[in-house]
Formats: structure tokens, sequence, C-alpha cells
């Protein structure tokens, strides 16, 4: 086995250690990356909480990520030693259903293997995440890093960024399509200028009025605030996408009614039970959809488009000893937009 | 005034009296109609119990039904005295709104006159239904009949048909599609005979597996028995598109769980206030929609496609004095698939 250094789960919320934990040696297919930068998901704070049916303690959390290659398996195409890396929330599915088939292993059938607390194909292990100086997995899963975008930047396009194209590219999204991003944080900021680069009308709403002038700046022409009635009796069917970013469980009524004639409220942050009022989706046969991540057809394409648009998070990078701040304040939603943390000081 | 004779709640659930009502003196648009045959509902059923928010006492329902023009306005245009015509759940509209424009009348953004106990938009009264021997209305809101249609088993096209017909249509239902069909009752028989018309493959998802001969009568090339956890595992991701006419309040996870990548659940039979687990819908970024009936647009498609393809509704006939009768045997599910009363011993 390979050693390296992580930041690991206690169990006792954000109070991380710092461990050496165990690689596997590389199969024929692997590569071993050097993590350079991993950002910090919403996700991983459920999952040191204990909310996501992992267990918190051991757990090594982080799931988007970039890096560079520092060594690979005999049978690996399309990777060398020294080229940047991304790494996203998956690193292997069975490779045989039809989602993969069609580049969705996002929602393999037999269920795609999670980059933390998730279960190893071969070896049963359980998968320890990026916020670590290594990782090793098989080269179908890992992206060039496009040489255009800054490596700390690029890191949230993993999670935060593909969660946003999936819908946008699912639903056709570009010029004149009106699209809104319900929430302003680390997936909605890049909901934003990803929607804004395809050419759409983007539309923030949000209940934090000060946040208009980001949302203007990051390429939306308009914020709704959905605590004011009349503000939203002023958009109601406007929309042909919503984006919902909102991470707690929220009423949808006052969202619904935004969408135009067949319009899409895709919910992206709190994907939990809830209620939903059926006559809000009669008038206008409107529908109410989620997703999760992306699978490797789309997470390519975000990459190339990123590139081509400079589009990266807003980034604020802490060095990784500072884990622990970092999910204290994001817990708090004082973050914009996305912590990453530079790897660096685990050498 | 004119007076006609029609049968009106009292207020005790299905017990109907027959009682003379009025009906306004045309307008320049309108065209009087004698109703020859009027399909019940189950939302009948639903206002008479006083469920649906419309007073029971006064009620006259139906809202779907066929008849003779007996009499028309100065200004209309495209019927004359003699003809037979259908009509359904909605007589008026703003005429303005988008939705409208756009033939979606039943999505009217000022809400849409319907067909009984609605509001009329020029005298304020209340409207008065089709279980009576005239009908008076805009012409705009009333449908040639085709005569190679037989008249009363046409007349739950316009409610119980034209509910089917609009998913198929705004989905896209035609050859290579997989469709499903929950529930086989008014809405459901119409919902496979039309879907199996349009080229699709259809199946229907019962928890009667009686009604397995009926299914493949009707066009059906498979059952899946809904009870039996076997079967629709079997099935998981099999379908594009649920059309579910389920008439009360029911889980949507199996239902959820047939659909394959991007499938549609249009919930049409129990259009309330319901829990949903969002992760249903992750997994295949699957919709959950819902609509009501139709607008003039894809009513008329209707007319014309049930035409070429010979298709109207299975139904049982009665005289319009066993209205009791048959509301009793439809709350009890006992009818296939349509009671169609015949108006004429009114006269």
């Amino acid at each position: 086995m390979r050693t390296t250094t992580a930041w690991q789960g206690t169990g006792r919320s954000t109070a991380l250690e710092r461990a050496e934990i165990e690689r596997r040696e590389l199969r024929a297919d692997d590569i071993a990356v050097r993590v350079d930068f991993c950002g910090v998901c919403h996700s991983d704070l459920h999952a040191l909480h204990g909310l996501t049916g992992k267990q918190a303690a051991g757990l090594v959390p982080g799931h988007e990520f970039t890096g560079t290659v520092t060594a690979a398996g005999p049978d690996v195409t399309g990777f060398a030693v020294g080229d940047g890396v991304a790494v996203g929330t998956i690193v292997d599915s069975c490779g045989e259903c039809a989602m993969c088939a069609a580049g969705q292993e996002n929602f393999c059938r037999a269920g795609a293997t999670v980059t933390y607390g998730g279960k190893d194909r071969v070896d049963g292990s359980v998968t320890l995440g990026g916020y670590s100086r290594e990782y090793v997995l098989r080269s179908k899963f890992a992206y060039r890093l496009p040489a255009a975008l800054d490596p700390a930047a690029a890191a949230p396009l993993m999670c935060a960024g593909i969660t946003m194209w999936e819908p946008l590219r699912a639903y056709g999204i570009g010029p004149g399509r009106r699209v809104a991003v319900a929430g302003l944080g680390g997936l909605g900021h890049l909901g934003v200028k990803l929607a804004a680069a395809l050419g759409a009308e983007v539309t923030v709403l949000s209940r934090t009025p000060q946040k208009a002038a980001d949302a203007i700046r990051l390429g939306a022409t308009d914020v709704v605030n959905t605590t004011d009635t009349a503000d939203l009796a002023r958009n109601a069917n406007r929309f042909d996408l919503i984006l919902d970013t909102i991470a707690a469980v929220h009423d949808f009524s006052p969202l619904l009614r935004l969408l135009g004639l067949e319009g899409t409220l895709s919910v992206l942050g709190a994907p939990l039970p809830t209620q939903v009022n059926l006559m809000d989706l009669v008038f206008g046969r409107k529908n109410l959809t989620s997703s999760g991540t992306g699978g490797t057809k789309w997470t390519a394409d975000l990459l190339t488009f990123a590139s081509a648009h400079d589009i990266t998070a807003d980034v604020e990078v802490l060095p990784s000893a500072r884990v622990g701040e970092a999910l204290d304040r994001l817990s708090r939603g004082d973050v914009r937009y996305r912590f990453v943390l530079d790897l660096a000081d685990l050498d």
C-alpha cells in the first residue's frame, strides 16, 4: 500500500485531525494524483454531521479537486506524469448499464462509486476523499485540467459546477431562454456564470438583497427578492428553468409560480423528501425535477466550455490546516463563494 | 331568458333532482346546443360531495357533452343550426394572455370559465353544466363533432380524452416511445387507446390483474401488477411517460422508479398536495408534472385524430333519469369505462 496524509473526521463535527492514510497500489488503469486544491462542499459538512449515511469518524471528505499526475498504471492512455487533472464526485461505476453507456455514470443503475464514503468495486474498501495529498483512481474518472484555468478556482467546477451544468445542458439552455438561480452560494454563483455564458437571460432569486450587486457582476441581469410578494407576483410565469440551490427544506410553491408554460424547477440544493402541491404543476404543465453532479459526458463538456469562456469559481483559498475554520464558516453561509483547501501544507 | 330542464344537485350527495333552469339569451357569438349525451366524470362526483369549492346545492354537473346546434348568434361563423358539436370543460377565457394566445385556455392566467360552477365573464352568473337539455356558450369553445364518431361514445373525449391527449402530445409520444398508463378507468382506458394509436408501446399499471384482458384489447401490449414488487422491479427504468390516472392520494415512489432517464410522471387523476421524495427524481433526472383537460389547440387536434383513428370511449349509456345510479356506481368503480347520460328523457 501507499501512504499519504489527510484530514480525517473524528466523529466530533468539524473537528478533523491530520492523519496518515493508505492508498492502494496502482492497478493497471489507475493514476496517482498529487492533490493540489480541493473545494469544500456543503455535502462534506452534511457527511461530517452524519446526515448522509456515511460513517463520520474516519471519513476523509472532498470530492472536487485538482492536482498533478504522479504515476500511471501500464494500461493508462491519455495521462502522463506531470499532467494537470481534475476529479469530481465519482471514481468508478458498473460500466455496463444504459446510464454508464450514456456517460451518465451519476445515475449508474448499480450505483456509482463515490469519491469518499463509497465502496471500492474491486477490494471493497471505503473510499477516502480529496482532503488529502494523494488520491488513486481509475483514469477514466479523471479529466485533463485545461491549462487556461486556475487550478484552485477550477476545483469547484467538479461538483458545484457540474451540478449546475447538467441541467443547463439537459434543458437546452441558450440564447432566448430565461433562467433563474435560487440561492447565490457555491452552486448558485456558478449557475449564474454558466447560464450567462450560454447566452441565457439570468435572474437571481434571493432573500438577501445585499447580494444584488454580486449577482449582476456574476452575469445576472435581474434580481428578484423572494421575501417580497409584490416582486414575486411581478415575475410570475417568467422563467423556463429555475436552478434551485437552496440548501434547506423550503416551500416550492412560490418558485413554481415563477415558471412559464412547461417550465422546470430543478431542485439541486436539498433533495430531501418534501411536500409538493400538485396544483402548482397543473396550470402550465410545469415540471419538478432534480439531479446531482454529473457523468463523464457532461463533465468533459463543462471543462471544455469553462476553458473557452474562462469560467471558474470565486474562491477563498486556505491552507488545508484551516479546514475546520472553512467548514464552520460554510455552515454559517460566510463564504463568497467557495472555500478551496491548498493541500501543500500536508507535505 | 330561456328555460331548459336539468339534473341539479340538492346538497345531499348524489341525490339530484329534475329542475327547470334558465339559460341566457344568445349573445352575438353564442350558440345554443341541444345536449344529446353527457359523460359522467369523477370530478362531477367530487363537486357534488363539496370537495371542489363549488356549491353542491344548485349545482348542475357535466362538462363533456355532445349535441346539436339549435340557434346561433349573428356573429357566429363555422356553425349552423343542425350541426353536431362537442363541448368540454371550458366555455370562456380571457382571450388576452399568453396561454390563451397559445390555445392553452386551460391555463388561462386570468382563470378560464369552467363549464359548471364557474362565473360567467359577462353577467357574473354561475355556469350550469351539461346534465341538462340545453347549453348556451360562446361558439369559440364548441367544436364540430366529426360525423364518423358515435355521439354518445365521443362525449368523454371532451374531458377524459383531452386530459390524456395533452400530455401525450406535449411529450411527443409516438413510435419508439414507451408509455405506461396507471389506473384503467375513464381516463386510463382512453389513454391506452390514444397512446397505442400514436404508435407508442403501451403498458397498463394496475393493481387489478383481472383488467389485463381489457388492457390488451384496448391496445396495451403488457400489464404490470403494481401490488407485485417483483413485477415492479422487472420494469424499473422502463418508461418515457407514465399517465397516472389513479383517483386517490398515493405514493409516487413506485411509479417514479419505473421511469427511465428524463422520464415523466404526469399526475392526472389526483392533483392534490402530496409528499414526494426528491431522491426518486435525482437518479435519472426524472420529472413530476401534472395538467388538466385541454385548450382549444389540442382539443381540436384530438377530435381530428379520434375521427381518423375511430377512437371513442367505451361507454355505458343510461337515460339521464338514472344519473344517481350512474354516480353511485362510479363512486364504487363499477363502470367500464364511462357512463354517458342520454338527455332525451328531459324533453
